[in-house]
């Protein structure tokens, strides 16, 4: 039986079919295009192409929110509102005015705002893929090309790209694709989030993928991250048989997280807002581990009020009364600018920069602002509030943030840690604060000193790479309570390698939290240690994975 | 006695002597501004400033060769290019003819360029500040303001900026200037390069040294890193004996390197080129640790040929007969474009990109052409030819590197030990390499998510770090041979506990080898060894630093 193709299997579940490959790119009209003289009509024809691409991007936001998908929605609209951005107009009708036909005039003018997202850090260069994919849509118009986007198909079929842009995947229905495969895209990318919604299995970051011919048949693997092509029909009826296990599970009761022998491991909720909770419960989290805080602060020119801090926090800690929430302070930095502070200046590697804590420790009013905000949110509720700083490095930065939770009123202090120096050195970390919890993506990408955004380098930072657990045990072996809430929390196997290793509570996006709480259900304490020494002592991540499954017997019954 | 300040110590030696500021920026000239009218006129008199201005950067220039400083005049010829660009005065003229008054035009101009520069990666992106000298040069000649630069004085003086230009060190006398001190830039900014080129003592990434007002008396430590205001005269005193003993050491006999009880730690010289070996022969290397091969390979559009290669790496083995040569083979990414090469696309975060071997596995024709050349270099030489690839994160990469360099007839293939993984997982990779060399540098780097271009987190990536010793630690005990050839390697101090924990060879600029050597020299292994146990019981940094010195004691009858 010949390998599998390997990428990075972002969205679980298993699907069979023959490949459909997205439309070609759109090309570049070529430089110095000139129209016919009529530079009226021209530029009418261009801003009318502008204007369909609008109208039939709200079109496909209203069907995707129908479709029970409102992020998909809301990525739309803002590309419709893109397409008919006056100042986009202004600069199309100027260079068609100079001759420039109109093909070329729209391709120029989406020049312009596309180098200043490019160059204004991560956060909004992630946003150059949506803009480019409205560009596309309306050169396409002008030219008379096919329409970027996916392709028409008879019978359901494995969606394959280089990557996919919101536009295609937010009008999709999973009855007629059964999975996702990209070259590109790593598992934070628009594709992987918006697969997940949709509950469809995905491949990212597959090398070669938009090579696999129109029509071959292959069977995705979004739990594994494996492509099979001509797949015998016994390998995917036992791919459909462990779909099906996995699924049953998912209908089962939930309760709190343990292991077979009652070794409590509590399962905890990762959420980006108030909005979050919801899905939270649903999947019988036990609290939330991780409360990203930034959609208070980005993307806006005041910073928040402190009663809109309480109210967002409070509505939070009201969900889980007797549970623990976990609150990470503001994660901001140059690749997540704040228009409200001054920035830190040019940075050539974000990732390296002035990010998390210590940013906050130049701008100690504003940390201590929500921490204020955090205190009086959690005054009389029955919660127990839990509060950390990101991007801590040493002893000095945990002792800092402590204070000022203290002077807060905030009795328990924790740190990420998500930084190599501060794994290693957890236990001169440990006495500063009441609790450590693991970014394991961030953790993986400066131990293996591997972009998270860069496809190409997916392979170099798989959290089960033996040096990563290296980096966790120290941290989970500190004396203090021991979270992890990065990816790897979420993958049932790790999860009980982590559990293993001495980590003390796991938190994940809510749809993970069902399959883990199943495979530590069925797993001694014991069995997870023996995993745990099993993964350390391999040499490869793949052999890790393999070391620990041989000592996690029942992740099988569970179709894993 | 009040705590002295600490920055980034970067050039060696004390000094003393009273503040000077460097004149403060040149104001942006208002958007807006408009000319009276003669367009020609003021076109003329914008392109009279450039020229003016280009002709005082050669004229620095050749001041500053006639001073035994060829990077300074290259540096500043290469000024006088960019103000003479043609490209850049069709701008200027432009903007005139549309009314925009010349000193606005000159900094509008400039400004295309400089955005260019700041997205083209680190390589690029570091040349924006002599660009932006040379513009603020034109606006300041235009505006009839002071001139940026070095303000005239009576006496010797301290040169205190936030950052300097290569125009104003480059023409400095060293009688005239008895240290510098700026609140930005690292230890491989162009202030540290020079001052060290200049043997003036430096003091770079001081938070606040800025508003150390004119005329304060300050010492300044280059070594220690630290500057001290209104020092006693015994302080003064002091520092100037240990300055006395320190040079005393560069005038007496060169060796091989060992510790006091016999061990024998070759030292080695970093070169980055044939045009490197005669300063390391008189530093009395006993042969090249690092030398890097970039040279040969940027800023050309064409590869280079095989035999400007072989040349190249022969004139280098044929120094160092009986000696070894460890080169590095090509570190290429991102941040270091190659002209000939297609770029990996863009990198958020190049630093954590596809750089160095990670390149070469996607080009193996360059990296065998690289190995054939350094083979046929070495055939029927004396010298002992090693041969090692940069970013090596896993053992894979180890065994693919060794396989290439089998293949290529290299007996010695080795690794770079700078990203953490590879650190923490060493025992895995030593298996597949004959030999280790620790980039201290990257390493400290990685582990802390501190990027080493940032001057603000220098603090964050100190090698005394408990953290990188807690790296090195593994790495030195593989069971290999295992030699840093970071700048931690140069600090006689750190040289000592990098020996104590199992380093078996030290690589370092030639001017650093005298002292590294006299340390170790009266030192026992046993007492490296207790320094080191000491160091990485430490909590910080600075504890770590003083522990080891008490282990350490000779180090002050050297003046360290």
């Amino acid at each position: 039986m010949p390998e599998p193709l390997r990428g990075a299997g972002v969205s679980p579940g298993a699907g069979a079919g023959p490949v459909r490959t997205i439309a070609g790119a759109v090309p570049e009209p070529p430089a110095g295009s000139r129209h016919g003289g009529d530079a009226g009509a021209e530029a009418g024809a261009a801003l009318a192409a502008l204007e369909a691409v609008a109208a039939d991007l709200e079109d496909r936001g209203a069907r995707a929110a129908e479709a029970g998908n409102p992020d998909g929605r809301d990525v739309l609209n803002a590309q419709a509102m893109m397409a008919r951005d006056p100042g986009l107009a202004d600069g199309v009708r100027a260079r068609v005015g100079e001759g420039t036909a109109a093909a070329r005039a729209v391709y120029e003018a989406f020049g312009v705002y596309r180098e200043m997202l490019a160059g204004a850090g991560e956060y909004m260069a992630a946003r150059v893929s949506d803009l480019d994919d409205v560009r596309d849509r309306a050169v396409a118009r002008l030219l008379g090309l096919p329409m970027p986007g996916v392709p028409e198909s008879g019978e359901p079929f494995v969606l394959v790209a280089r990557d996919l842009a919101p536009a295609d995947t937010a009008v999709l229905d999973p009855a007629r694709v059964v999975a996702f495969v990209t070259e590109e895209g790593g598992p934070t990318s628009h594709t992987a989030i918006l697969a997940r919604t949709m509950g469809v299995p995905a491949v990212v970051a597959l090398p070669g993928a938009t090579a696999l011919a129109d029509g071959t048949r292959v069977l995705v693997d979004g739990s594994a991250g494996t492509v099979r092509v001509d797949p015998s029909d016994e390998e995917v009826a036992a791919a459909r048989a462990a779909d099906a296990a996995r699924a049953s599970v998912l209908e089962g009761p939930a309760g709190p997280g343990a292991t077979a022998d009652g070794h409590p491991v509590p399962l905890l909720a990762n959420i980006g807002g108030p909005k979050d909770v919801e899905a939270a419960l649903a999947h019988g989290a036990e609290g939330v581990g991780l409360y990203r805080t930034e959609f208070l602060f980005l993307d806006r020119s005041d910073p928040p009020s402190d009663a809109e801090q309480e109210e967002a926090y409070r509505s939070v800690l009201e969900a889980f009364p007797g549970g623990r929430v976990v609150v990470r302070t503001l994660d901001a930095g140059a690749d997540k600018p704040l228009a409200f502070l001054p920035a830190p200046g040019e940075e050539p590697n974000p990732a390296l920069g002035e990010r998390g804590l210590r940013m906050m420790r130049r701008h100690p009013d504003v940390l201590s602002a929500q921490l204020g905000a955090l205190a009086r949110a959690a005054a009389g509720l029955d919660a127990d509030l839990q509060v950390m700083a990101p991007m801590v490095t040493d002893a000095d930065e945990a002792a800092f943030f402590a204070g000022a939770c203290r002077e807060a009123g905030i009795a328990s202090p924790g740190v990420m840690i998500e930084v190599p120096a501060a794994a290693l050195r957890a236990r001169d970390l440990a006495p500063e604060v009441r609790f450590f919890s693991i970014g394991t993506n961030d953790l993986a990408q400066y131990a293996c000193a591997a972009d998270r955004q860069v496809g190409g380098l997916a392979h170099l930072q798989d959290p089960w790479r033996p040096a990563v657990l290296d980096l966790v045990a120290p941290a989970a072996a500190a004396g203090i309570p021991c979270g992890v809430c990065g990816e790897a929390a979420g993958d049932p196997a790790l999860a009980c390698v982590l559990v293993g290793l001495g980590v003390t509570s796991l938190s994940m996006s809510a749809p993970s939290l069902p399959l883990v709480r199943a495979a530590l259900a069925r797993h001694t304490l014991d069995q997870c240690r023996r995993a745990a020494v099993a993964a350390r002592a391999a040499r490869t991540p793949g052999q890790a994975r393999e070391a620990a499954r041989g000592h996690l017997p029942h992740l099988a019954d569970l179709g894993l």
